[in-house]
Parts: C-alpha cells; structure tokens; sequence
C-alpha cells in the first residue's frame, strides 16, 4: 500500500486532507522535529513514494545522504516553505524525484513583515524600545541635535532630553526616494504594492532591483513595471543598487552567489542615510561586516528578519545588542492564514506527487 | 521692540526664519526644557507679543497660573504640536490670546507609526524581540499549536520548539476584516490609505468609526467616505466599534469625555482576538485595564506609541514588561522631514500672531 511520509503535524486542516487522500500516512508521532535517523529510516521504507518535509532545523536536508537514503520507488518530496536552500534540487531531479514547495501563498505575509521592518529601522524602533526596556539605546544617539546630548550612563525615557529632532529617523515620505531590491520576485512586487501607500504620492520613489541576470526583454520588462507603479522603475546592477538607494531591501534566494552578497564592499558602497532590510536568508548579509558598518556608521540602520546561523543565536549576539539594529526570529510567513495555506500547498504537492500527477508547485532550477 | 519669546531652540530652518521676521528673539540660551520660571517671567515682559512653545514635560502648561501670568500685550502662544491639551484654549482666548498648533503636517508621520504598530502587535513583534533578547515572552505563547508546548524557563529562539503555527499572529490581509477608529480626523484618514494597501482586496474590511457626535449630513459623510475607499465605511457608536473590530485604533484628542475611554468596561467588549493601537495620547487608555485585559487574554495584543505618565516610565511598568504589549516612545511625528515642518509652522503661527495677522492653524474649541 503506497504510503505518504510526513515528518510533522501540519496543522488541522492539512492533515485532515492528507487523511482524505486515500494514501497511508505515516506521521511522526511526536509534534516536534523528527530525527535525522527517523527521516531517513522511513524514507528507505519502499512504500513511501511522497514526503512532506517540514522545514526544520536540520532533519530536513535533502543532500546526499538523502538521496542515497531514499527508496527506488519515492516521487516526491514536498517541502513547508517557498526557500529551497536546503535541498539539492538536481541531484534530486537526477533521481527522478520532484520537489515541491510553497511559493504565492506566503507572498503577502512576508511583505506586510518586510514592510514593517522598514518603517521600523527608519524611525528607530529598536532604539525606542531599549530606551524604555533597559537603560537606553546601546549607541550614542545618531540625529543632529542628539549628538549634542550628553549620553547618561543610564540613559532612559524619564532622562531623554527631549528636543525636536531627538530620536527622529528619515522619513518614508521623503520626496524621490530611491528603493533598491536585491532580488525581485513575487515578494518584492507586493513590497512595492505597499511601501507606495507610504511614500510621495508628488515625487514617488524610484525602484532598484537586481536580479539574478537581465533578461532579454529586459527593457519593455522595465517599462511594463514603472506603467505599473507610476514611477521609474528598472534593474541594476549591485553597486547601484547599493550606492543610490535609501532604503535597501534583500529579498532574493540564497545560493552560493548571493551568499555574502552584502558584505563590507557593499556597505561602505551604501549611503550613510540607508537603512537595509532582510526578509530572505541570513547568510545573504555578512553578519560581522554589517554589525561594523552599523558602529561605524558607515550605514543608519537594518531590520532583520532572518539571521545567519539562526536560531541559534545568543541574546549577546553583536548585532542583538545593537539597537540600530532591529532582529526579529524569522516571522515573515507567521500568520495563522498563511500557514494554513503552505500547509494546504504542501501536502498537495505530496498528494499530486505520490498520484504520479504534475506538482501544484515544483520547483525549477 | 515686540518681540517673540521661543522656549526652545526648533531647529536650524525655523530658527532662521523667526530671525528673517524682523522682531526682536528671547530666547531659551539652553538646549533644553526651560524652568517654569524662567517661562513665568519671561512671558510678564511686556515687550513679548507671541510666544513660540515648545512640547516639554511641564514648563509647558498654559495653565491659569500661565495665563494670570501674560502680559496684556501677548496676542498668541503657538505651540510645537497637534494635540492641545496641555493648553486652555478657552481661557486663553477670553483674554485675547490665540493659540496656534501644528496640525496637517504629522499626519502622514503618525500614520506611518500607527500602520507599523498594528503589524507589529498583530504579528507578536514583541514576543519576538523579547524571545532573542531576554530568555522568552513574558506571557505563554498564544497560538493553538503553541499551547501544547512546555514552557521552559529561558525559552530562547534556540530553544524554540518550532512548529506550524507557533509565533503565529492574525493576517492584516484575513477577509471581511472591520477596523475600528476613536477618532476620525486627518491622521486617521491617511491610516486607513496605508491599512488598504494590505488588507484584503477581494473582501475589503469594513471601517466603523466613533467621533464626538454624528454629524447633520452624516449619512453623506458615510456615503462618501464609502465611495473613496471602496469599502463600507460609516460612524458607529464607542461600544459598537469595541464590540465589532478587530483592529481598534485610538486617534482622539485627549479631554474629559476621552479620559479613559478604553476601560476594563470597553476591553471586556473587545474580541479575544482583536488588537488595540493607541497613538493618540496615553490617559486615553487606562494602562491597568489594559494590562489586565492582556494577561486575562480578554484581547490578543496592544501597540502603544504613548502611554499615561510619559515620559515617567520605567522599565518594569507592567506594560513594559508584558510582552503582549509593544511601548516605544512616543515617536509618531519623530521623522526629520516632520518635525520640520512642524517647527516650521509653529513659528509662522507665531510670526503671524505677532504682527497681527491671522495664524496658519489656530485652535478652535
């Protein structure tokens, strides 16, 4: 009796489905990661001819040892989440195994979060919160008048000596702003959506993005975007990405050539007044090089919600203790809707996969 | 020689504006709040005409004291701010003293705040934070799957048993979603411009709205508001906006009738799930109340850009510490370009007031 894999409870209404698929399930029986030596064990099971593979935190690497793991007879494997850094796609391919995975469904949610970690750097949330939570920001105050103060050693709210510029970041509605995406699929379309609710309806911003590489129609691409948008909109390459924009925004996959893609060059390429976003993958920003770049002031702020290493990071992590710098634990897809629906998406992909049909969602590499 | 009295240096463009008018400047010789003394004395000199006031923590207050305190000359008193109630207009105005504000110009600033305070607090932002930087959330998680989770004592983001739904908060983008205002001015039209850009397009929400009295022509205000934003959009009274909302924005003017508005009374009338953003003024919402309602789960979270008592908040206020709660520092006009404007227009106002002309933006009760 064919069989359907599934590493983790995915919610009510997704399991609920796979219940009704008419395959056999095996679940993991606890509502927590399996072990790697649990996933592998089950997929060498010759039944098992579809996996729907939670995203974890390390049991779910499809790798070599995966592959060579897996029984003749498995189609898919189904992965809870859009990123697919963590399989080797083409030596799954090689196999004769497709991989699905969840884009679309998460597009909105990661840009309401993205969105929000923008307004958040450029008004200096993070400080805010410190001033009140815990004795006051852990760098010197960075507006004109600000600098001035002279920085108690306990600097919080009832002792911040106010003044009109004290604590004020740039402003979103800053006429010809110029917004740099570092990768420009779905999610950064939506995060255009809404950022222009926000900016000069009389100079709208110009938008920035590099993408992996230009394409053919690259131009009526680009004019096609700004008829769109009302406003220029166009690709470019990194450097200006980096060097005009006042508010840069990492939305691209993570592979070996945007891993380090921010890095030190990149920074000291920024402006002074820029702040940066990542809602992608940790390992695009260079952790080290942006916690320098952020003291030296070589940039204004960044609002993280990914992290390289995560989640295994320490509350003394440098760039935690920052207060230019705003870290969230990786929420952009966490609302309730659209968890349900990657579950929805996933265990379809499981389901059309072990039925030998196209994958609502494959991935292509 | 008349002359402008300013408390407070207002920045370098609205300084050299008040030196370009041709009246003679006292002004404060420090970069900081005035005494109330000093504000004492210097308004009974009878060569001040208008008085350029800066928002501060008490030397502020154009009070009886204040007033008994004026010179006859003094024709106005502009203050760096919209919000008015640190000022008796009425008997200001019985003594022929006007008073000017600055009100237009923030609207966009707050708004921005306000749409980042309702993604952040519907999307558990704080719990995030306070779950990388200091050992866990201070209340149990909330969502369903979270529920089953056992609590460890220092639950860190490492130690976070990820799953589905944990961390998980309401969509912005959920269907036939009804945002509820207190107060329904400029600032909060331009909050319902930004919500609109992420909330639902095939079921947009349904805007209820409380002012201070229905109007005569209500119903075409209705029917207008309905038709700009393509949504239903109408005046409600205080308990159907409680009752009926899931976001509950507080953007009132602070006055007698306003003085603890959202009670115990009305938080109990909220939706358990539903979420309260205050970037009004902080009596507007009584801080006890509230936190009980939170750790009572009466209500799924609050965003506060202001707070009762401010700025005489210490770090272990109970909302502070409530991580069901975000506090920052009241920053809603805090963007350079902003407070620019507002320093701008509170000197015109002055200006104007000085020579006897009519003022940019006068109070009027």
């Amino acid at each position: 009796m064919p069989s359907i894999l599934v590493t983790r409870n995915v919610g009510p209404a997704a399991m609920a489905k796979l219940e009704a698929s008419g395959f056999d399930l095996i679940v993991n029986p606890v509502d927590a990661e399996p072990t790697r030596a649990w996933v592998l064990e089950n997929i060498a099971n010759p039944d098992v001819i579809s996996v729907c593979l939670m995203h974890g935190q390390g049991s779910d690497k499809v790798d070599e040892e995966f592959l060579n793991a897996c029984n003749p007879n498995l189609k898919t494997v189904s992965t809870f989440s859009v990123g697919f850094d963590h399989i080797d796609v083409k030596g799954a391919n090689a196999r004769g195994i497709k991989i699905g995975h969840t884009p679309g469904v998460l597009s909105d949610s990661v840009a309401d979060i993205t969105t929000m970690l923008v307004l958040m750097t450029m008004r200096r949330v993070q400080e805010g919160i410190d001033l009140i939570k815990s004795g006051g920001p852990t760098a010197p105050l960075l507006t004109p008048c600000a600098r001035s103060i002279p920085l108690a050693n306990a600097l919080q709210w009832p002792k911040l000596p106010w003044a009109p510029f004290v604590m004020c970041g740039p402003n979103i509605g800053h006429p010809n702003l110029t917004i740099g995406f570092l990768g420009f699929g779905r999610i950064s379309e939506v995060v255009v959506d809404r950022l222009l609710a926000f900016t000069s309806k009389t100079a709208p911003p110009t938008i920035l993005y590099n993408s992996s590489r230009a394409r053919d129609n690259q131009a009526q691409l680009d004019a096609d975007f700004s008829k769109r948008w009302g406003t220029t909109v166009r690709r470019a390459e990194v450097d200006e990405v980096a060097e005009k924009s006042d508010v840069v925004i990492v939305l691209c996959s993570l592979n070996p050539s945007t891993t380090d893609l921010v890095n030190a060059a990149f920074l000291k390429k920024m402006k002074k007044s820029a702040i940066l976003v990542n809602a992608a993958r940790g390992p695009i920003v260079n952790s080290e090089d942006l916690n320098a770049a952020l003291d030296a002031g070589e940039i204004y702020g960044a609002g993280l919600d990914v992290i390289t290493g995560e989640p295994h990071v320490a509350p003394d992590h440098p760039l935690v203790l920052n207060s230019r710098c705003v870290v969230i634990p990786h929420m952009g897809s966490a609302d309730m809707d659209t968890r349900a629906a990657m579950g929805d998406l996933c265990v379809s992909n499981a389901i059309a996969g072990a039925k030998g049909e196209a994958l609502v969602a494959e991935v292509k590499v």
